[in-house]
């Protein structure tokens, strides 16, 4: 589909005359809880999406000291339940919300504490930057969190955190909360105190069972709304990206686009997404790659994991460093640019999107 | 999965005591775009839903007359676009919301009137609940409008309408805007400032092409995002639930409960809802019926069509008589009454909660 | 994927020479029941489908006077089950199959007789070119048999036939008996040796629930493996094709391709084909058409209904009268060509082709 | 479905009487290409499947030997294509087919022999019980062949294969040749006399590509009928199943059966079969155990991997060693026995049963 430029932007219609009788009519609208298209059409119905959320940049640089400083100020305990740090987008007035639809923040957790079980309906997925030492226990199963691991955990698992080491550690919590929020979907239980299992694994039994590449237990034919894998390690997503970048140079067209590899994280018994409402995906770029300007409908965050480039908004470029946190609201423009190579980890609400035929992309020719 | 009545309705955490140095760092959260979770879990991940919407009805015998009074007020055309009382819920802060993902109104076009055409991502239907004399053309191939008619526009199909009668029509609109606009999903277009037919035939060409059971024409083989029959007709409908109310009595289990008959509407190419966004059906009860206590994730809408009844939401009965319109906002319990025979139209955005995985229902014991 | 046509259409290997060592291994393979792929590749892999099923044509003329002359002589009833007539294709080596999945048959029933129920898993169909009177029971639901009705009696559903009146009646039987019988998947077992219910409505349960066009009861939401539908009546064929072909006349492109309408019998509940290995559809062309020369993967029968005109197999014409039947088998050419208005019924494997990734189809530029 | 052991196994109807009368209409019949359904209904429709097919089992000890042979007696080469030994099942007249579905062979490729390339509509795949040293290239992707492998050649794929090595080397082949041949769908088109790339990389494009448990290129988002991983490897395959054993023995019901443990080879773009046709495994049974009689529509062909035990076929035990083949016909009653750590690759043709709705399992309650 096309998006034409020439549509006029507005729609305002001409109003009728006000006069005596047409705000009696109003009156007798607002009594009976009506209000007319035609004075709000525009905003009910604009040209394109014009979302209220901004795109915003959140350095890593400050964002960890705050949670730092949290962490000596607020416990973490039953009712707060979690140490973690809303990314409020500044057009969403005032609320926890990174985009209409996600919720990121970052999360915080002081040696040898443990953040208590509980369970919701909303997805989540927690991504590492830096750190070790904490094990998230998923539905029972101890899932041990290190620098550049994807964590799972899909709406209704019970969850908790702990720390079993002398340090801190922070993370980027992903979740649907704001879409859970506004459309009323939303179920919430507390589970046990402490977690439910303190031992401290390599490895998850989900991994154990699930991450031999094309190999499905006869035990779990049953297709399942999310993935069973709780745990993408960096090791496999590293090589993946890595492979990627080596066939190209072979000559093999397998990257996204030329000097930029990508995968997407997928529920192995499906092929799809890892969850019914978030996107999760790696994009490694070579250094000095620049990809195409491009456009869709839905919203992008993204956090640098490894190296130094730019993301260019609405034609404005902004510079990213390690850690650095940034959202893309729906139909806005924007590309990547590499000075190193350039790793980002990505998530989004495209699912969302896709699944209710809502869809659109709209890309510079490369 | 179960709803535990025992778990605490609050999650009030215990919040950190309100030093120099904790109100610096909610600075510093403030500085840079960060909201604690810690201090608003409880309305951000409640223990079941709690929308702010509400339970309202809204009574025929009002809107009719606004409606008429508006007919004689306020001008149809480019722009405006079409002349449409939106059903504001009480709990939605003045927004023309019935619900988080639903708009429905009451649209009434004058005697030899034409509302212009144009499309729009949202998608759209029309129930009539009286009347006569309206074609709405849509992508080109006009569709009568008759008492009883369920009419699709799914979106980005061009439509327009237009009256051939000396009196005016009055029905009910029902579409996704709210949920577009709070996702940023939406496109728009204007098209011809008339209809681009204004012929009247009594059946339209995708009727004529699908409305045959179970025969799928040759030339349209690839599966549709949304119904190719853009109107569901009333001999149809009320064919199909006097059927299954005879069956029931010669002793075959297909109704829905005991003396409760209902249809949904369905795209033939798949046998799945009409569009991606909003499921349609349409409910008739014997005389004397009441059905089981009922509570859903999602919105709920009906119009009574015929007959007389009431509806029990959260232990208040509303009596309800033709043309009635209520809401059920997600998770409020209700169930229906009838005096006579009832006939409602229904439509939901339950498609949302069933893709995104979120769909819960839990209905009392028959 | 293209057919090319200078590949060399033999693979008659060089053989090894012929000495006693090589005829002692030759024996060695034939003790261990070993049989080398070097002797017979070109059989078992040849360049494109080599039917040993050939063209065929059965006269209705020729088939009626003998399932008559069978009504005479041979009784009907438990254990012979069914005064049926297999069209065994002339290459198919005695084996009463038309092709090698599908059985197609004349069946016969004489003044008030009974055929007695049993069900199996080869999926069935009957279609009547002329004649009325009988009734099948389906799974206790009994279901008219009228001239143009196609009636589908899936796998493992119990049924029998009655005729309630003085009059003999002759329809046609499709049936996967070849590939049932060939991949050994069948289970058959006898039922009542008469028909459970003998009562004559005019229409069936099923179709009392099901027929109503884009309506699905709320008590059957469950996708169903073949189709609901147990009688598609021949009232709704002949107006979706007319209404095909006037739509054509007004400008409207919904024929397959020009002068010829079609439709495609379906499952309501998936639009998909109504059971899981035969297709079946309904062709009609309007005098003076030929169609496109056209070949595809997949053994097709067709049965003359009205009107009068030829098919072209593989370049030799064959005229065609009512009831005339004819089977294509894989990958020969053919093309229909009408005289008067010319309605043809059909029925495929393809859906076997299909699912199994094995479907190709090459048709002449039209 | 139940399976009913009280049903006669016997449809013997009784037959007409036999008089000129009737022997002339016999004679009619076979003018016409008729064949009365009466006279053969027990065959045509038995009361459950039973083959022509008999169960029997191939001892590795003297396939191979007669595959060494053939290695010095019969050249590889164009017309021949390939030196493979089809294993023919003694009830399917002197066919090379394992069952009426399946073909399965070893094939024996000399020290530095090439195997030149083509491809077919038959689905293969190749599994490696011993050696190493040949690369089968796969639509111009080399793959190596080791011992443990299972490699695959969906349908249309172009392949040859060629040894490196001083050293014959063999394995077995796995394909739908008789499907396909019974129902004329194959086509072949020869390739390269030699093979297309004689490079001999550890890995291929397609396992560096897509071997990244859970992570899919972002190049690749279409789903594709058959696996795009060419080559699954031994070392995730028995790590894959030691890992179910031990988390058995922690406590973990993810086995099969207790002591079964099995995975099932998949595509990951889909999570189902690696190809349309057939379905791959590998079972491992901990030292003595006996697993639930089980019987199935449908072909199973195992081979023994490592370790000893037996098949216990219709109630007679089999013995069976390293590289023993065996097949059990459709619904033929088996169950395994082990003495060591038993390993065993099975292929089977169940993706056509369950696609086309005729699969049905029996299994002892354990």
């Amino acid at each position: 589909m096309d998006n034409n430029p020439d549509q006029k932007e507005t729609q305002h219609a001409m109003q009728p005359e006000d006069t005596p009788e047409l705000r009696a009519l109003y009156k007798g609208f607002e009594e009976e809880n009506l209000i007319p298209l035609w004075t709000q059409l525009g905003d009910l119905m604009p040209v394109h999406p014009k979302p209220k959320a901004v795109p915003h940049i959140w350095k890593w640089s400050k964002l960890l000291p705050l949670a730092e400083k949290s962490g000596d100020l607020v416990p973490v305990g039953r009712g707060g339940e979690r140490r973690a740090l809303g990314l409020a987008n500044p057009g969403l007035g005032g609320n926890a919300y990174i985009s209409p639809t996600l919720w990121a923040a970052i999360q915080y957790l002081g040696p040898k504490e443990t953040a208590p079980e509980h369970r919701h309906s909303q997805n989540a997925f927690r991504f590492v930057i830096e750190g070790e030492g904490v094990w998230t226990v998923v539905n029972g199963d101890p899932v041990r969190m290190s620098r550049g691991d994807l964590l799972l955990t899909p709406g209704w698992c019970f969850h908790g955190h702990h720390n079993i080491t002398d340090k801190p550690m922070a993370w980027i919590d992903g979740l649907d909360i704001p879409f859970s929020q506004q459309n009323d979907v939303g179920f919430f239980e507390f589970g046990d105190d402490a977690v439910t299992d303190y031992r401290t694994p390599e490895f998850s039994n989900g991994e154990r069972l699930w991450c031999h590449p094309g190999l499905r237990p006869l035990s779990a034919l049953q297709n399942t709304v999310s993935s069973p894998i709780g745990a993408y390690r960096w090791e496999f997503t590293n090589r993946a990206l890595d492979e990627q970048l080596a066939l190209e140079e072979e000559g093999h067209p397998v990257t996204a686009a030329p000097g930029h590899a990508a995968i997407r994280y997928v529920n192995p018994t499906t092929g799809g997404d890892v969850m019914p409402t978030i996107r999760c995906e790696f994009h490694r770029l070579r250094p000095g790659v620049e990809t195409a300007v491009r456009r869709e409908v839905g919203s992008n965050v993204y956090q640098v994991f490894e190296g130094r480039g730019a993301v260019v908004i609405d034609g404005v470029t902004h510079k990213l460093d390690l850690g650095d946190m940034f959202v893309i609201p729906s139909w806005v423009p924007w590309s990547l640019q590499s000075e190193t190579q350039f790793d980002l980890f990505k998530f989004s609400d495209t699912p969302i999107m896709e699944r209710l035929n809502f869809g659109r992309v709209q890309a510079e020719e490369t």
